[in-house]
């Protein structure tokens, strides 16, 4: 099996930097784990927040902390840190390759979505932001760790896009549409973003981030790994 | 300006798990740091120890401790861990965006390279790894984030390589060679590792580890950054 995941982030229009934070880390006990966190409001003051959240979030994943801990510890944190006055979406998404499992923690009202084989699966209960209510949990799915699964995970940015026209992006049906081209993990993460692109007018009305993660049948015949970034500067 | 970094990992040949670590966070006060760190020895021990000593680095730098520190705390903290008995490499690569620098920390016999429009410096200064020396600092290298930029790290896998017989890799000269092609990082990791694989024909003598970022004057219209990852599962 070959892993494959593809984040891309943008920020709000004539806003100095993103509120949304995204970080990846290795499971000491083997595989990644993806925290996207997207911080109340947006510009400096949702960043400082975001960072707070992941930051929390991937130093416990880091030390073997299971996903529904680390999630629950990021919220404890920030609710302390700001006494419950802000608050923060903060989405999980691990690898792991102890339980040979996909690890969806999700504390945001955007749903998860999952494909597996061209059948989608929509998560979307109901899940409350980190940082303002005591107790906050994250909601969770275990999935095997299966040749054919796509992941795709997003911030409100996405689902926001084209709000301001009236014409809001119906994310779940346009991901249907994309799982059936067999597009890559990268390809799919692009033509989402520039959906939301066109429905903004190349304007965000908002920071989006997305991630998207396939699973594929694929044997390389070689073992290695590859980590790749790209931005402005 | 554009960054773009490409990360390459790979392991020794039978062993089920590589003992080099790398990880990647984000500078709160903007820009990026990577971690290389490659633990004594190969396998599940190597493994634990690199983890130790990139989370460590990582947990220090996202909290906004200067790359300096950060290294010389993982020292003591490896050093204090395992009573100075094992070693690790080390080296940090920051894109800091507060000072506009590159920063290269370096706790590894292995060089780092640099090349500035096609003029290569090697940093090659005496350097101790991590773990064993008290006292151990990094030597440090403060870059001006200028386009044109390009730094390649390693681990001492690929310095290695060809060892076996008696024909090791000339890497200095081999990045000297590809500066000149105007390669991609991508493209540039890609054929220092494929060249290390040709030497060891195809069976590693060691964990390889190849880090290339490159820092161009691309202005792309838009303002996303991407992640990519790949591995097998």
């Amino acid at each position: 099996m070959h892993l494959d995941v593809a984040v891309a982030k943008t920020r709000k229009y004539a806003t100095p930097e993103s509120g949304d934070t995204i970080e990846m880390i290795e499971r000491p006990g083997g595989g990644l784990s993806f925290v996207v966190v997207d911080g109340q409001r947006s510009g400096k003051s949702a960043k400082a927040v975001s960072n707070i959240v992941a930051r929390k979030a991937v130093a416990l994943l880091a030390e073997g902390i299971r996903d529904g801990a680390a999630a629950r510890a990021a919220h404890d944190y920030l609710y302390t840190q700001r006494a419950g006055k802000v608050s923060a979406t903060l989405n999980i998404v691990s690898v792991d390759l102890e339980s040979r499992t996909l690890v969806l923690s999700r504390n945001n009202h955007c749903p998860a979505i999952v494909s597996l084989n061209g059948k989608i699966e929509i998560f979307d209960e109901p899940s409350q932001p980190v940082g303002v209510q005591r107790g906050t949990k994250p909601v969770i799915h275990e999935l095997p760790l299966a040749p054919g699964t796509t992941v795709v995970i997003f911030t409100d940015g996405l689902t926001g896009a084209g709000e301001r026209k009236g014409q809001p992006l119906n994310v779940p049906e346009l991901v249907r549409e994309l799982i059936g081209r067999q597009l890559t993990a990268e390809a799919l993460a692009q033509t989402l973003l520039n959906e939301a692109l066109t429905a903004d007018d190349q304007r965000p009305a908002d920071d989006i981030s997305i991630l998207v993660l396939a699973v594929s049948a694929l044997n390389r015949s070689d073992d290695t790994r590859w980590l790749k970034v790209s931005m402005p500067l």
